[in-house]
Formats: structure tokens, C-alpha cells, sequence
């Protein structure tokens, strides 16, 4: 049953050796590494707007310049990691970059701020997404926070059945999405250009302000303008997706991934300023609060604004019932939950490397049926599922937590990458070599202080709104992470082989245990006698007299050639009875190993194992933790475990004890 | 931190010859096995009240007849139980004799009907206590379901620790309120007789009639008396506690049980007539809705009405501030909530019994560290606890489910008593004893048609108000029991050993599993070398070409005496490849051992085991569906799980993979 419902939704297994058939062309690589940062500029001008409308309609002409800085950090953050891609082919992106030119401790800073950033991505794209599918149908409002939870649920699937397929998939909407947004750009332009510019359904709205924000000047007013920038900045998450998938492109696979890097990355400066421009030439009003917006005609309880983009294409295309509007909303709200993707490819494989440098448990490391990382996938969706739910799915409240974690990593992979060419300029002779990589450090140290200064700012301007969780967060993740590290070398210590080699025990002293005279005894007894152990002995725990009289007359009666040693137990506790007369065997034998024999009996269905004791379970538990003892299941296999036992084995406990 | 809560709550184990010191005097035995059938008349003559007065004032006329039709019939049911206990003392009760007279189906209803009640005793008498708490203090009413759940742990927890020192903590406050309720009694009466009799606060309020219920005649009157009646019969319940507990008396056992409940069923009828007359001397007034009730000072929504004993003493004491009237509130209180101490003393009892007799999982049949069943005490606080959760604490719809159970066991062990004399009295030949037996057959015969006419009367009249969940819960528990008798049986029948006795495997067959070279896999090695197999295979699975490479080349450096066998696992399922090689093994050797050798390491903290694979656990659990197959583990104790494996290896998974 379970089995069954994995196969359909995850698909047959594949072998190992199919794994190099899963290279991405440039095609492909597209949209499937750059679906972030595209899709982002769905939202990225409403944060912005949003914002500076917070103290009424007085600051939107702070927009342009704010926007212009937006477009300016994505190119230099652009070219910068295109020297990433170029220097770093493995894959390794900003946490390599970080742990080779600066230290372990800093790659793993690095780590701790991906993976943040990458549950946010996800949780940020699809709740965009689901926005912009309210926007086009406004009745599944009450349902938002289950239709998030379900798009997750559904890249789950989608990735656990491997990277290819989800690419194909992703391919066709992210191309629609650009095709759409340029046409609405161009063609909102063209309108301008002849006179009749598109004019937004909110434009004659008006916008409460908030108190605190009336009439800022000075430093107050800057601070507005960069807490605006701070919410634009999310255009630039995802830049470094492609630098982490560099080895899932087909050879040459650095010069590949840089040339899709620079399409992205005109792609998206090209969209955002144009929806920037449009969303201000149509005079769009968009507040956190929809109550806060006068002339808002719904009931601004229950009903939601819709999104900049929707308003846009509704201005553009003439109204909310043409075609080109629910082709837009259509391709953004697919373009932002794919979008996510970017994070369902890039967590699982960080996840993976993280893993294998033991900085988290190896199951990360492992491949699934699909050879796609199963577990991290399923972390990953867990987890942004549950921040989906605590924020019931918002947008603004959720693009608090992003960013912080993406600057923190861009700061320390450009300063990485600082580094990385003063170390080759030290030893490299050639002057044309030398000229190419004084360029790229000015470039690489140009990115560093321009992102370390949108980090200060990020980290101000958002830190009572949310942020502060994943100030939190990160440490917290980094302490974990090297803890994890910690445990693993001191256990690899512990178990490096001696150069001894293998010492064999001098003696060997069998220990059957009996409950009842049964087949299961009989074949454990059977079984250990074959093994010519040195001594032998069927022990019983007396819990009542007549219950041991009743075994030894039972004993005497079928001839069994054991002697049958019994030891009390006055407090009817069979575990701690059995685990002295093994210590004590212990103390009298300190060089020789005690084999320990428990027969047991396999039922086939889960209710029979309720029928039966399981403490057999809690002294092998026990017994593992005795040094010199091995523990041997002797199974009985009754004819109900024969049924169905392919199917069921692995949701089983192992056995109920024979007795 | 677990076993310290635990003897917290519990005490130190006792030893299993300590059980006999658990013997019970009359005095003790009195409160603890009548505290159920003494306490029910706190809320019997409420219950009649209550139906009676379903069609406002005009029937309450009927009150004393019915009063005394449930008088009579405790007083039958009484003296038929005393010839019970002197015919059966083993303690079996109503169970034993159903089944030794009428065959073993008959007895498991008997048992699945007990079952029932004792959990309904819990129930009913725990929340018919609460209530006489929130009688004294009114504010609590909003914690009602609270305190009711508290009170069943707390008796939990009392008898946990044993069964004799619950048994003095029950003497104090039953004693205390027989007296209480007798002088009551007297003084009501007194004041009576000379003149002033008590008149109870809701003496003036009037009772809004439903108006199915007005104007009742014929078959519809006859009916409305028998649903009082019926709810009157709660008085009854527990009675057949003491011919279950027989065994836990002093000797003579069955005489001082018979004279107990001989004491216990005059108590019982002096005090229910006393306080039904009183209560219609006193012109209470009860409802089943609050808010029926005209003249209710309080708001009928929120606060409840006080109970009937509450009122009663409050009228003849002098108030709701004086002494008496908290002195009876607090006894009551008190022996009702202790009076589900019956249903814990008989329901582990006979859980045990069934258990015995392999109708229940054996585990009921397991003593505790304080030598009391404490499975079955957890089990039966387990289901009362949902069920006052689900019924709100309302004793009124909680004794809707109650006495049927009582009545079908009260039935069929009085017709199983007619039987019983009839065998006896065929091989009798003593005229005085035969002259005996014929009184005695009279006395069950009579006792057989009452309570069957009473079973027949509560079926029909409680039905539709409920009863039809215990309807459906008897046969389902009968039907279980049998089902899990037949699994016994049928388990018992596959494992008698053979005449043949033990049969030697031609060979062994030993196969060490491999996933790293480090010191679990040598000494592993070491042990399976030391057992002397016929052939001894070093086996591991292929994930990786790289990673079997670096194995073979390990194993060469450290000169293992043993080959290395790799099994291919292209699809990355070690347990699958793993049981493959195993189970082509079995085909080629039919008559042969194979002892499968698996290494693990035990780490000592719980996050520990998070960081290793668990697929050790799962090899294992297939492995035991494998006949010829025996499962060693030859555990490494690392560093960590010496600091305090002690405490906690009870709560954790026995151990990861080594790998």
C-alpha cells in the first residue's frame, strides 16, 4: 500500500548509472536556475510601492531612484558571480568560494545563510503565486493558505521524481511569463508614447497614511527610502542558483552557465524597470493593509487587493475579463511557484555537500529512487510548508524573513572572491593574465562593498519586521552544523582501526534464553548448539514457582540435552534479571565473548504484535550496551508473518518476544 | 528522569512474595468493594427525580413506588450474590459462574458486560463527585471536565502504587459518610416527626413540562415509570465488585465476603429509602436542563443546579454556610470519586483473569513493580477519561450508558446459579443439604426473572438516550476476545515442539556485513570467526564504484584474512541487494544455518541517532522473514552511550547502522 503510493507518486526507481543522462542544456538551464530572480520582479516593485505608500501618496516620488539603485546592485551582482561561475565550476558557488579563500568557518556562515534563504524562496514564491491566481479569481481568497501547502506538496512530487523531468516542465511557462510581461511592456509604453497611458484601477484611490509617517524629513525620510530598497532587493535573490548548479549543465559547463547567468540577468533588469515604470506611469495604489486604502471597493476584511502586475495587465489589456489578462496572471502565478524550484533544486544539493563534508547528517547525502536527494527535498518542503502556515501565506510578512540570508552569502563570496585573485596574482607571471585579473578583482571588490552595504541596510531597515527571526535562525544553524561536524570526527576516531587487526575472543559462552519450551527454543538452542560454543546454557527469569516447575518438568519430559539454569526474579523484572547473570558472566570472563540467543516468534499482521510481550525489544536494547556481548535473533517464522510480509516488513517492529 | 517520575508516582518495586501481605480485613474491605453500590444512592434518587419530573410536577406521585421497586430489587439481587461468593470463591464472580454453568460464550459476555460497566463506574462516579464539589463551591463549574480528569489520574496513580494502601486511604471517607448521611437521615426525620420538616431551596421553583411528556396515560405513564425506574437501578451497580474479589479477603474468605456484602446491601437500602423519602418530604425539585427549571436564581446557561444531596443537607442543616452541609458535600464528594476505585480494584481483576485465559493480551496478566496489574488500571483510565471528556462530565447523559453491562452479568449469572443447583442437587444425596440447595435455587431463580425483566426494561427505555453505544460495544469486545483466543490458540498449536526434538542445521554459513573497514566491522569479524562456520563471507553492497574501490583497497592495507564479496546495488537499496545474496544462498544450502553478522555502533544520546542511518533496523526486521536465517549483532559501544545508558536505554532505538 505504502509502496504503492510512492510508486505513483514518485515513478519507478533508476539505476545508478543513469545519472550523467541528467545534464541541463542552456535551453533548460534557464529557466529552471533562473525562475527566481525572473520571477521576482512579479513582486518586487509592489514591496517597493508598498512601503513608500506607507506615509500616504507624499513619497512615491522617491520610486524611480529607488528602483534605479535596484537595477544597478542586480548588474553588479550579475557580473560579479558570472567571475564565480567561471572561477568555482564544481559547484560548490558562494560556499565554496567562502570556505576555500576565507576559512571553513566562513563557508559555513555561507551554508547557514543559503539555506535560509532557500526555504524563503520557497515559502515567498508560491504565496506570490497563489496571490496572483486570487488576483484573477477572487472567491478562493479563504482558501489561500490550503492552496500554498497544496502547490507545495505538489514540487515535492515533481522533484522527487528527478531534476530532468521538472525541467522540461518548468521550461514552457517561464517563457511564456517573459514573452508576456515584455509584450505588456512594450505595449503600456507604446500607449504612453501616443497618448493614452494605461491608468491603473486603484489610481484614483486614496491611501491612509500611518501617523509615524507623516511629514518625515532628514534622516527619517532616508530611512524610508531604504527600507523601500530593502523590499526591492528581493529582484536579486536566485542570482546565485546558477553559480550551485554549475555541474548539472553539459560541457563546457562554466562557460554555459556564465552565458545563461548574463541572459538572466538582462532579462531582469529589463522587466523590473519596465513594470517599475509602467506601475508609476499608471498611477497603481498598493498598501499593506487593504483597509488602509480609501475608495477600495470590496470589503477590505475579507476581499484582497489584487497585485501590482494584475493591475497592470488589467490597464494595459483593457480590463480584468480580456484574454492577455489571465494569460498574465496565468504565467505569473505558474512562473512564481516554479520559481520555487530554484530553491527545490539548490537546497537538496547544498544540502547534499553539506552532508558529505559531515556538516549534516549523512542522510542528505543519500540518493533516492529518482537519484534526486530525496531527504532534502522533503526537509525543504517541511519546512517552508510550516512557514506558509504560521504566516497564513502572506507576501509582505514573509518578505521580512528573505534577503538577509542572500546578502550575508553574496557579502562573503565577493570578499571571497577578493581573495581568491590577490592569492593568483601572487604567483601568476603573465601580464595579460595579470591585467584580466586585476579587472575581475576591482569587479568582485566592487560587489563586496556594495552588497555589504545593502546587508547593513537590509539588516536595519527590516530587523523589528521579522528579520530578526533569521538573525536567530542562522547562528543557531551554524552552532548545529558545526556540533554535527564535532560528533562525526570524534566518532571516525573512536573507530579507526587499530593497527592490531582483528583479536579473537579466547572463549565463547552461549546463552539460550527460555521463556517456554517451544519450537522457537528448540531451534535457538538447536542453532547455538551448532555454533560449539565453549559452554552452553539455557537461562529462564523465575517471575512464579509453578511457572518454572511447570518448564523443568516440561524440560525433563522431551529429553532436552541442556542443563536449564534459573535465575529469580523477585521483582518479576526478566530484563534486569537476565542483564546481571550476563554482567556477572561478564566479571568472571573479562577476554571472552558472550554469544546471547533470543528465540523469537514473526507475526504477520500488525494487531498480533499487541498480543504479544515486546521485551525481547527492550533487552536487546540493554544488552547492546554490555561490551563483550553479541545478541542473536533466532526468528520463528509463524505462517500469518508469510502472507504479505513484502509489503508490510519495513512498517513493522521486528518481532514480539517467544514466550 | 523517566523511572525517577515513575517511583515517584508509583513507590519501589515490591517482591512477588510480598503478595501475600495484600489480604484484606473486613473493615478494609467494606469501603473498598461497597464504596460503589453505597455511594450511587448520592445521585439514584436525583436520576428518578429527574425523569419523573421530564413532564413537570404532575407524576412526581410516582416516586415512592418506584423507590421501592428498587429496594426490593436490591435487596433479591443481594442475597443471590451471597450464594455467588459462598458457591464460587476463586473470585471469578459473575464470569465464573456464566461460563462454568453456561458455557464459555456465555462467560465472555458476561466479561465484555463487566468490562463495560466497570469503565461506566469510573465514569459516572468520578463525575457525579465533581459535581458535589461544584454543589459546595459553585465557581468551579467552568473546570468541570479539569477536575474530573485530575481525580482519574490521581486514582490511577493511587492504584498503581497498590492495592492495601489505596484501601486505607477509602476506609476514612466511606465511614465518614455513612454516618453522615445517616444522621441526616435521623435528623431530617426527627424534625419531621415534630413538626418543622426540611424544605429544600428549590421547594417553590416550578418545571417547565416537555411537551411529549404532559398528560401522559396508559402504556406511555407505564413507560415514563420504568425509564425512572431504570435510572433508579444505578443503585445497584457494583454489587457483584465483592464476588470478584472473594480472593482478597482474609480467610475465611468466602464467609467475610458473604458477611461483607450482607452489611453492605442493608447500608445501601437504608440509606437510598431514607434519602428518597427525605427528598420528597423536602420538595427538591430537579431538571434535566437547568433552564426548565422556574424560579432558578442563578443564569441557567452557565451555573448548574445543586445536586439532591446537596440540598438535602443544606435544608436540614441550616444552610449552605453551615458545617454539615460542607461535611456531607466533602464525604460525598469523596466516596464517589473513591467509589471508582471499585471499578479499579474489578477491572484489572478481571482483565487479568480474561487474560489468564488468553481472551485479552497477555500483558493484562502481568503484575507491576507494586505486584498490582498495571496495565489494565492504565487501560481502564485511559478509556474513562475519553469517555467523561466526550459526554462533558455529565453524569445525567454518562448514566444513559450504565447498568446495561450490569444487568446482562447480573442475568446470566443468577440463570448460570439455577443451573448450578440442579447439578448439585442430581448427585445430592443428604436430605438436609438437598432441603439447602432448593432454598438456595429459589432465591437465584427469583433473582435470574427480576433482573432479567429489569435488563429488558433499561434496554428499551435507555436505548435511544444512548445505551445503544454499549448495544454495539459488547458483542464488538466479545467478538474480539474470541479472535484474539483463537490467535492464542491458534499460535500455541504451531509452536509445540515436535517429538523430534532439537534438529542440528547440516552447516553454517556466516556472512559478516560490511560497510566501512573501522573497529565494529573487525570485531565483528573476530566474533564470527570465532563461532567456526563452514564458510565465513565479508559482504558488501555496491553504491558507488569509487567507494568499493576505497573499501578493497583498505582491506588490503590491513591484511583481513577474510575475502571481500561486493553484491552490485544499482537501484542504491542495500536491504534489497542484501536480501538477494541471502536468499540465493538459501536455495543453494536448503538444510543449512545462515547467521548474518551485522556490526553497529551505540552511540548514547538521542540527536546521536539522528545522524545515522537506521537502514541496520531495517535489514534486520526483513531478514526475520527469512527461514534458515539468524540475525547477530555485534555491537560497538562508542564513548557517549557509557555516561548514562543506564537511564535511558529503555527509550531509545537499540542502535545505528555502523557505516
Amino acid at each position: 500500500m505504502f509502496e504503492w503510493l510512492k510508486r505513483l507518486v514518485v515513478g519507478r526507481p533508476l539505476r545508478s548509472d543513469r545519472l550523467g543522462e541528467q545534464l541541463l542544456s542552456k535551453r533548460i538551464a534557464l529557466p529552471i536556475f533562473a525562475s527566481d530572480p525572473l520571477s521576482s520582479v512579479a513582486y518586487a516593485t509592489q514591496e517597493i510601492l508598498l512601503v513608500l505608500t506607507l506615509g500616504g501618496l507624499a513619497y512615491l516620488y522617491l520610486a524611480p531612484w529607488v528602483g534605479l539603485a535596484v537595477v544597478a546592485l542586480l548588474a553588479v551582482v550579475v557580473v560579479s558571480y558570472r567571475q564565480v561561475v567561471r572561477a568555482y565550476p564544481s559547484g560548490g558557488g558562494s560556499y565554496e568560494v567562502a570556505s576555500r579563500n576565507l576559512g571553513p568557518s566562513a563557508g559555513l556562515v555561507v551554508a547557514a545563510a543559503l539555506l535560509v534563504d532557500y526555504v524563503m524562496t520557497v515559502a515567498v514564491s508560491v504565496a506570490a503565486g497563489v496571490d496572483n491566481i486570487i488576483s484573477a479569481v477572487p472567491a478562493l481568497n479563504p482558501y489561500r493558505v490550503a492552496i500554498n501547502i497544496g502547490f507545495v506538496a505538489l514540487l515535492t512530487a515533481m522533484n522527487l521524481r528527478g531534476v530532468r523531468e521538472s525541467g522540461r516542465a518548468f521550461a514552457v511557462p517561464t517563457y511564456l511569463f517573459v514573452v508576456g510581461v515584455l509584450s505588456m511592456i512594450a505595449i503600456g509604453v507604446g500607449q504612453t508614447v501616443l497618448g493614452h497611458p494605461p491608468v491603473a484601477e486603484s489610481a484614483g484611490w486614496q491611501i491612509q497614511p500611518e501617523p509615524a509617517q507623516v511629514g518625515l524629513t532628514g534622516i527619517a525620510l532616508v530611512f524610508l527610502a531604504l527600507r523601500a530598497f530593502s523590499s526591492g532587493c528581493t529582484a536579486l535573490t536566485g542570482v546565485e542558483a546558477i553559480s550551485n548548479g554549475v555541474p548539472a549543465f553539459r560541457p563546457p559547463k562554466a562557460g554555459n552557465a556564465a552565458k545563461t547567468m548574463a541572459a538572466m540577468g538582462i532579462l531582469s533588469i529589463t522587466m523590473f524597470a519596465g513594470i517599475t515604470a509602467l506601475a508609476l506611469i499608471a498611477d497603481v495604489r498598493y498598501a499593506e493593509h487593504t483597509c488602509d486604502l480609501v475608495g477600495f471597493p470590496g470589503d477590505c476584511a475579507t476581499d484582497a487587493q489584487r497585485t501590482v502586475i494584475a493591475q497592470l495587465a488589467a490597464a494595459v489589456f483593457g480590463g480584468t475579463g480580456s484574454f492577455m489578462f489571465f494569460y498574465i496572471q496565468a504565467a505569473t502565478a505558474l512562473i512564481l511557484i516554479l520559481a520555487a524550484n530554484t530553491a527545490f533544486n539548490g537546497f537538496p544539493l547544498l544540502g547534499s555537500i553539506l552532508a558529505e563534508h559531515r556538516y549534516l547528517p549523512r542522510q542528505l547525502h543519500t540518493r533516492g529512487d529518482r537519484l534526486a536527494f530525496s531527504n532534502g527535498i522533503i526537509l525543504l518542503a517541511l519546512v517552508a510548508g510550516a512557514l506558509i502556515y504560521m504566516f497564513d501565506g502572506s507576501v509582505t510578512r514573509l518578505i521580512q524573513l528573505y534577503i538577509l540570508g542572500v546578502f550575508t552569502s553574496f557579502t562573503l563570496s565577493q570578499i571571497g572572491m577578493v581573495r581568491h585573485w590577490n592569492r593568483l596574482l601572487r604567483v601568476e607571471p603573465d601580464p595579460r593574465q595579470r591585467r584580466h585579473m586585476h579587472r575581475s578583482r576591482i569587479v568582485n571588490g566592487l560587489g563586496a562593498v556594495f552588497t555589504g552595504l545593502v546587508l547593513v541596510v537590509v539588516l536595519v531597515t527590516k530587523f523589528t519586521h521579522g528579520a530578526y527571526l533569521v538573525v536567530i535562525a542562522m547562528p543557531v544553524l551554524f552552532v548545529m552544523m558545526r556540533a554535527i561536524r564535532a560528533h562525526y570526527d570524534r566518532v571516525a576516531a573512536e573507530l579507526a582501526p587499530d593497527p592490531g587487526g582483528m583479536v579473537l575472543p579466547s572463549r565463547i559462552h552461549a546463552v539460550v534464553l527460555v521463556s517456554k519450551l517451544h519450537k522457537p527454543t528448540l531451534r535457538a538452542l538447536a542453532y547455538a548448539r551448532a555454533t560449539r560454543p565453549d559452554t552452553l546454557t539455557a537461562l529462564t527469569a523465575a517471575i512464579t514457582p509453578e511457572e518454572v516447575r511447570q518448564l523443568q518438568l516440561e524440560w525433563g519430559a522431551h529429553d532436552i540435552p541442556v542443563q536449564l539454569t534459573v535465575v529469580d526474579s523477585p521483582y518479576r523484572d526478566i530484563t534486569g534479571s537476565v542483564l546481571s547473570y550476563i554482567a556477572e558472566l561478564r566479571v568472571g570472563h573479562p577476554r571472552d565473548l558472550i554469544a546471547v540467543y533470543i528465540p523469537e516468534y514473526v507475526v504477520g499482521r500488525w494487531w498480533e504484535h499487541l498480543l504479544h510481550n515486546q521485551s525481547a525489544l527492550r533487552l536487546k536494547a540493554r544488552l547492546l550496551f554490555q561490551r563483550q556481548v553479541m545478541v542473536t535473533n533466532v526468528p520463528w517464522q509463524l505462517d500469518s508473518s508469510h502472507a504479505d510480509h513484502r509489503q508490510a516488513a519495513d512498517l513493522r517492529p521486528p518481532a514480539g518476544v517467544a514466550g
